[in-house]
């Protein structure tokens, strides 16, 4: 497996735009992003389990329902949720792609991320729609600024990897930022591949990808109404058709979860405000629920986060994240050491503190990329959850999104 | 039913007193506080449900496995927990107060508040112990003082009222600011009462009525090691002891509501950082517990508490909130409001946003009480969650805490 040039497009038959079509009052940013397969693909998708769910995602969900799609386009500036006439205008999009691209409307997916609660124009997409169609091509660096908000990078990422001699690739592209705190489904990402697979075990792929990768990702604890990631697959690569969990089914897995922790790794690096990505690695928990409910409750505590911010070693403050997460953990086993660049540092040995160099302690805090190690005993399970720390620039962004 | 002056010390038969002993460096800081009864009271208290439990909280529920007590000792500037003699430690000083009072140590309940995981020096416990005896009176200020830590104001309260004839009353200390958020218990509160109430009874109001007040305060969503509420009445009001759920039984706990809930009120208002104290009341739901759940989900919600500090009437926030609470809600009856001395104003029905002025939304909002209103339908249940804004200097306190 090696990583490509390309993201989206990286895949064999996949072509991607990104324009500024309006909704968007700065012209210098693009709010509208179009992917597009040359071949009607295998599809999966997973939705955010917030009660509230964008008009997009309804729309989706009804177009998925044979399990296959050609296009995905997304706007950004506007949720498109909580409006009156959401449905409609998501239906309507759907509709203004299809027949620029001469496909059924139901072959295409629609995802938007914006404000919550304001009315989504039609005009501009509408407008914007023959320019976006015919700058198609291997675009996927503008797609991926045209999904963004308030994300200071685009995120975007391929590898390669063989399936029974065929060299297959997964592209992906993300947005992320603010209320990013995937339940069951997550962020907007969209993935394309050229794998043959089926409809079924490519959905079977994907739910099991974001146990350990989406849904390990928190910035602020707040679930989004628009989380959704998507991912199409249109076989041109050629490879015999994966249909059932055999060796390729596992490799491609595999290269899944590769693009899929990337994307995650950005996102959370990228949070609202972020100084520092925070990882937080548990081990030896007695199961996997465990290790990833307490690395889930570190990543969220809004104190440990802040303690990151600062470079301070406040150890007290994960045991105490441990001791809430609602996982039956014995605290008297509980260690707990800080990893960065500059060096490793144990700080808490059976649930109590041990004597440590507060100024190497701080040399290591104040590298950018943080890894808050936590071992539970001596149980098989362990798991990654990925955050960022909690910085004024995070409130200051989120004081006045809307002005 | 009356407010009066004196907080802890208003009840009959109560002293206390706070000193600055020397655990805190700062010397205008008082850091050891003391509060007894002059008679052997029936106590009760409730403890932080998180796994890693202050050693404090250890000693006083073992001291009050028998459901009575006579004094309280509380200590700011160190939390005593996830150290390897904490349990010694808080037994020393219970044992220090039981000795300069003349009564059993097991008669002495003991809390810590501050930073966990440093050793507390029992030196200057011991040494600071007379004065602060010698000093015992009407003192409930500086008893409060002594149990801050980023707490901006002390908290006090009493109020009195008839019970069978007699004059009862109830008062009330509290330490709340960072790290708010009680699950089954709450942040350091000691409640007092002259009224004479069987342990059993005094147990079952503490634990009823903390389902509506600390359970529902939030400040940041974590959930501390050292959270603890305790009462303790002596009977010296003269009035029949109360032994079952009488008329008596429901003045006492209306009383104690009172008490309570303004202590939660100075609590979220005080919140680390805080500029606005926000509430939100729930109102239409099908039952209690929906009630609740979507009020805490709301007033714990950082993207919420973000834009409260901006004045940002962004009601997309909390129907997001709503909607990943948890609770079984029909997003498409939601209305929601924003309230404050300067006005009211309706700013989603039906799920759905209507026009508003955002002129007249940013007027109301820029007071420092703001009220967020949310009707689930026309279910009988009502339900408010206390809490405040999220700030820059939240981050800034809690960036650097320990330095």
């Amino acid at each position: 497996m090696k990583t490509v040039p390309g993201g989206i497009t990286a895949p064999l038959g996949f072509r991607a735009n990104g324009i500024h079509c309006g909704i968007r009052k700065n012209k210098s940013k693009r709010d509208l992003s179009l992917i597009v397969s040359d071949r009607r693909a295998a599809a999966a998708a997973l939705y955010t389990t917030n009660l509230v769910k964008g008009a997009p995602l309804l729309v989706t969900r009804t177009h998925l329902s044979d399990g296959h799609a050609q296009a995905v386009l997304c706007n950004s500036g506007n949720a498109n949720t909580c409006n009156a006439d959401g449905l409609d205008i998501a239906e309507r999009m759907c509709g203004l792609a299809a027949d620029a691209l001469g496909i059924p409307a139901d072959d295409v997916l629609v995802a938007s991320t914006g404000v919550i609660g304001q009315p989504l124009d039609i005009a501009p997409i509408a407008a914007g729609m023959p320019a976006l169609v015919a700058g198609l091509g291997p675009h996927s660096d503008v797609a991926a600024e045209g999904i963004m908000t308030t994300d200071t990078v685009k995120k975007e990422i391929a590898v390669s990897f063989p399936l029974a001699g065929h060299t297959c690739t997964i592209g992906g592209i993300a947005k992320g930022s603010g209320m990013i705190h995937p339940n069951m489904a997550t962020m907007l990402v969209f993935l394309t591949t050229d794998a043959a697979i089926s409809s079924a075990m490519l959905h079977k792929a994907l739910a099991t990808d974001v146990q350990s990768s989406f849904h390990m990702v928190s910035v602020d604890g707040d679930t989004s109404t628009n989380d959704m990631v998507t991912i199409l697959a249109n076989g041109m690569a050629g490879n015999p058709e994966i249909t059932e969990e055999n060796a390729d089914f596992a490799a491609f897995m595999q290269a899944l979860n590769t693009v899929t922790i990337y994307l995650c790794r950005a996102i959370a690096g990228d949070g609202e405000g972020a100084t520092k990505r925070l990882e937080c690695r548990v081990c030896g928990a007695d199961d996997l629920t465990v290790a990833r409910t307490v690395a889930k409750s570190v990543i969220c505590s809004s104190l440990t986060k802040a303690a990151m911010f600062g470079a301070d070693a406040n150890w007290g403050r994960v045991l105490c994240a441990i001791g809430y997460s609602g996982a039956p953990v014995d605290i008297g086993r509980v260690a707990v050491a800080f990893r960065s660049p500059a060096g490793q540092i144990e700080v808490c040995r059976n649930g109590a503190g041990i004597p440590f160099s507060e100024e190497v302690a701080k040399k290591i805090l104040l590298e950018k990329e943080i890894e808050i190690l936590v071992s539970l005993g001596d149980g098989p399970a362990e798991a990654t959850a990925f955050g960022c720390d909690l910085t004024y620039d995070y409130v200051k962004i989120n004081g006045d999104y809307r002005t």
